[in-house]
């Protein structure tokens, strides 16, 4: 697992972009304005990878608008318009933006403190901070891509408005790049393969829950296998807890008071008990119902329990954003002292399982302490030493986050570039000193003495449902065999070798292979194009020939045809290629 | 597994028992009340090993109260009285209890139109339907067992009353058996083994609810693998479904109509929706989210879903009755003609079950058509006729039940012996002929028409907790090898081979045992007695000479001494052993 860390020139490179898109939306913004003169405009950011402007028109865009805006735009940066920033106070700003109600909604909410600017270019004036290209020609090469509907400040009870969606480049062959990255993000979207490889679904009884179908649920349950057999290794105990807890705890624990908005809440039996969105309280009641010494720890208590978020209708998607979901989540019970040795465990975890995922494009960020924090500076000191000296003993860069701590210890997220360079958030150890406090969590040491514990909260493919997202992206449905939720398919000729057919699936099964058969009415080639489509590693082709040679015809998924084979060497060969998770 | 059925002089015997025990809760309310005269007397029914009574009164009952109601029983008996029924009008009966509250809102609550009757022996009168012993003397040998608190009509918002249990039998040996019984039934109570071995707890912030520990996972985990297999041989296919439903679903389904009470209702985004009770609906959403052919069926969808009942916390009991648990639920979407082959496979799979976990004591009771129901006769001629013959295809007897089915559909239920003669429902199949309507489920034919399927509810352990419970206690604890949550404990004689006996715990485990290394500092006797007490089938204890020879000094939970063996025989061993359940 290299881990790359930003070098000064893709640090330079990025901020160009980012003032090129910001300039882009501003050009945007003139063009519409300019085209549909009763638009009010909202608010227009820059982008990971482009930028949007969100618009209250009096009908939705269509597709011959946007090539009208995009031609409108290009005359503006064919003039190369300089930007040109103007301070001024907020009785101005009003009296500018009169008849902009989205700009006046945004100056009345700036603090009475804090200094107002506008951007101008080309006669067009926009409410922004910036920063911005020297000039309009520096917006060397952008498209329009898409509309879409959004609520005014994300919030489904404001209007809603209209969306477009744009990128921006430094050069057209940036773009050009970036454009078929988008097109193969599109084959590779997960919520299409899914239902193209018949992994799950949504329905509206359900508002963002997936329903696993058998194929998706093989998945789930080979990754969460997987996970079990790493728990083996490292010395983690899995256990299981309630779902449903009374408000004390959530009280105690302090989400009632900071993440209320984000959970399901129930009554009965006169009491209000709420739906777990976490599985730390959990966790500490289990240390807690018994007394333990030094000589028990570290304990590492592994839960994949079912947790509940009620996340906004807006910002749910496919299987990246939802409201339930298990995570390979831990809990590390350990003294002070063994902090930077259970921090090291866990990358090496992360280290051994992102290779076997491919993800060789790693980059990591330590948060440091925040101002607002409990615990004295020798505590931090010592904490984030434990997780810098614990990075460096793998030889792992990293970068700093100054503030970006969490207010009762230091953290370390991980972050991969999948197979078409996105970059997903996904592995984080979090030091918690809280907790432990909250709870009265206690050890008693080898002189006999009360200890405080401190609680590391750790997850390597966080919630096992976004990671299946990234994870059909990341291959794009072409899992390798240890993952395939069928990894044989078997394929009668005729409707007379179903029976043999059915043979070979028990004896695949039998040696660990998740095998099926294709009994439908179908012509052999239909068969075989069909396991191809779901991206099937191997196909084992059985007729009179086959079963008279207790064997099977083998093609690989990659087209490449191994001839008759024994079915016990095809058995032997694909449970050794999952074993070796090749 | 051999099945058996009530002989005709088993069920003489129990009906005497019943009267016998009816008479005892009479005796035993005539002494109470002769003892304590201002106590009020509520309801005193037989049970299936002795009876009960409830009573209010001033101060608990003690020990000490019970003895002296026990002797004044005896007097009772002694005296040989006759058992007389008298009938009487709703207001002779009033007038009598007058100033007996419980008794009057009886009487309040008998409907008009029947015949009320008391029954009177040795000046003691009690309401009562009867049937009784002919006479005191009759109760051959009782005893008064435990008092407990009871709410009036097991309803928490009503006074608690005190409730003294008694057993009662036909002659003295029968009742020190089962004395005998009930000492060993307390020795096996799942609840003091479940925390004695480790295995789960309970705690207030989530009532009914266990927290499983490492142990209770792992035996929760080893259950689960067993019935993947199955699944596997029996071609079932897991699926994954969501917990949290709009309340559309739970109307359409009709649990909203008639389960509601038992459902954790929950309000978020306007919308109400409530966690399942159930998987049936879930699953009718799978099925319905394709187009299915006849060549695709029968479908087999099993659902290992985290269920939620509310209970009231007066019937909640360990592991038994808890509000929160998992099934090994599937249901099977089949042709009508597929009914009778599903459910002989599905009998097959619960006896080589029944087998594994050494229940050899089966009842099967079949349940009938009941009057309220819907389908033809022919509909229902066939469904019965399909259970019935999949049954005689086993050669299983079985208990018609009339009236019992549910109204869509008969079923039918397998009751198990355990280990100390008690019985446990277990296993439950039921044909459902509503649901495919109220879900509009079809497939197509083999001519290109719609038609609907059957739907067959299944479980074979049902609830796990539940029958998690039930093992703990058939066992008593010592679970089998395959079972076992720790099947090898791994005893270092001195803390410097702690390193070695590590090594020997990787190999097992690397073999798929599951081991755990004492590395506490304890004397190695200590170890091998808690070993011992937590029932660990096999002990390694390893010191300088075993880890010079790559060995383990084995030893059996039975007590037998393997002597020094080699780490790879011990872990083919037990590896072994596991694999084959035995």
């Amino acid at each position: 697992m290299p881990v790359k860390q930003k070098s000064p020139e893709q640090e330079q490179l990025d901020d160009l972009r980012f003032r090129i898109r910001h300039s882009a939306a501003h050009i945007m913004a003139e063009a519409v304005l300019d085209l549909f003169p009763e638009a009010k405009f909202a608010v227009g950011p820059p982008t990971a990878d482009g930028f949007y402007y969100d618009f209250s028109v009096e009908r939705p865009f269509s597709p011959d608008d946007l090539e009208r805006i995009e031609a409108r735009m290009r005359e503006t940066v064919l003039k190369d318009a300089p930007f040109n920033m103007t301070e001024l106070t907020r009785e101005d700003a009003s009296g500018h933006f009169a008849d902009q109600p989205f700009k006046l909604e945004i100056i009345s909410e700036i603090p009475e403190d804090e200094g107002l600017t506008t951007y101008e270019h080309d006669g067009f004036v926009d409410l922004c901070r910036g920063p911005h290209v020297g000039s309009t020609g520096e917006v060397a090469a952008f498209k329009l891509v898409t509309i879409a509907g959004a609520y005014w400040r994300g919030d489904e009870h404001n209007e809603m408005l209209q969306r477009i969606y744009g990128t921006a480049w430094e050069s057209e062959d940036a773009l050009q790049a970036h454009l078929e990255r988008l097109e193969e993000a599109g084959r590779r979207d997960h919520r299409r393969l899914g239902q193209e490889l018949g992994l799950f679904f949504f329905d509206p009884v359900a508002p963002a829950s997936p329903f696993f179908l058998p194929r998706g649920a093989a998945l789930t349950n080979a990754l969460t296998a997987y996970v079990r057999g790493l728990y083996e290794r490292y010395g983690y105990q899995e256990v299981i807890t309630p779902q449903v807890f009374d408000s004390s705890l959530w009280k105690r624990s302090g989400h009632y008071d900071n993440y209320r908005e984000n959970m399901y809440f129930i009554h009965a039996d006169e009491q209000e008990f709420a739906v777990k969105p976490m599985n730390c309280p959990a966790a500490a009641i289990l240390y807690a119902s018994h007394l333990h010494s030094y000589r028990d720890l570290p304990i590492r208590y592994a839960d994949f329990g079912r947790l509940h978020r009620f996340e906004r209708s807006g910002v749910t998607h496919g299987l990246t954003r939802v409201r339930t979901f298990s995570q390979d989540d831990a809990h590390i019970f350990c003294a002070p002292e063994q902090v930077e040795s259970e921090v090291l465990s866990f990358i090496n975890m992360v280290s051994e399982t992102f290779d076997v995922f491919g993800f060789d494009d790693v980059r990591v960020v330590l948060s440091l302490r925040p101002e607002k924090r409990i615990g004295t500076d020798d505590l931090w000191d010592a904490a984030e030493g434990a997780l810098a000296s614990a990075l460096d003993a793998r030889g792992m860069e990293y970068e700093p986050a100054l503030n970006e701590g969490a207010f009762y210890g230091p953290k370390i997220d991980f972050f991969v570039a999948d197979a078409i360079g996105r970059e997903w958030q996904l592995s984080t150890v979090q030091l918690d000193y809280n907790l432990p406090e909250r709870f009265d969590l206690e050890y008693v040491d080898s002189e006999g003495a009360r200890q405080r514990p401190v609680v590391i909260h750790r997850a390597m493919l966080g919630s096992i449902e976004r990671f299946l997202g990234v994870v059909i992206e990341h291959f794009g449905g072409a899992f390798p065999v240890w993952l395939a939720p069928v990894q044989a398919e078997v394929i009668p000729i005729a409707d007379r070798h179903v029976e043999y057919a059915e043979s070979v699936r028990a004896r695949l099964e039998a040696a660990g292979v998740r095998a099926h058969v294709d009994a439908r009415g179908e012509r052999m080639n239909a068969k075989i194009r069909d396991a191809q489509l779901m991206k099937t590693p191997y196909m084992l082709v059985v007729g009179d020939k086959e079963a008279e040679a207790e064997g099977a015809a083998v093609r690989l998924r990659s087209g490449e045809d191994l001839g008759l084979l024994p079915v016990a060497d095809v058995a032997a060969r694909i449970a050794d290629e999952a074993a070796r998770r090749g």
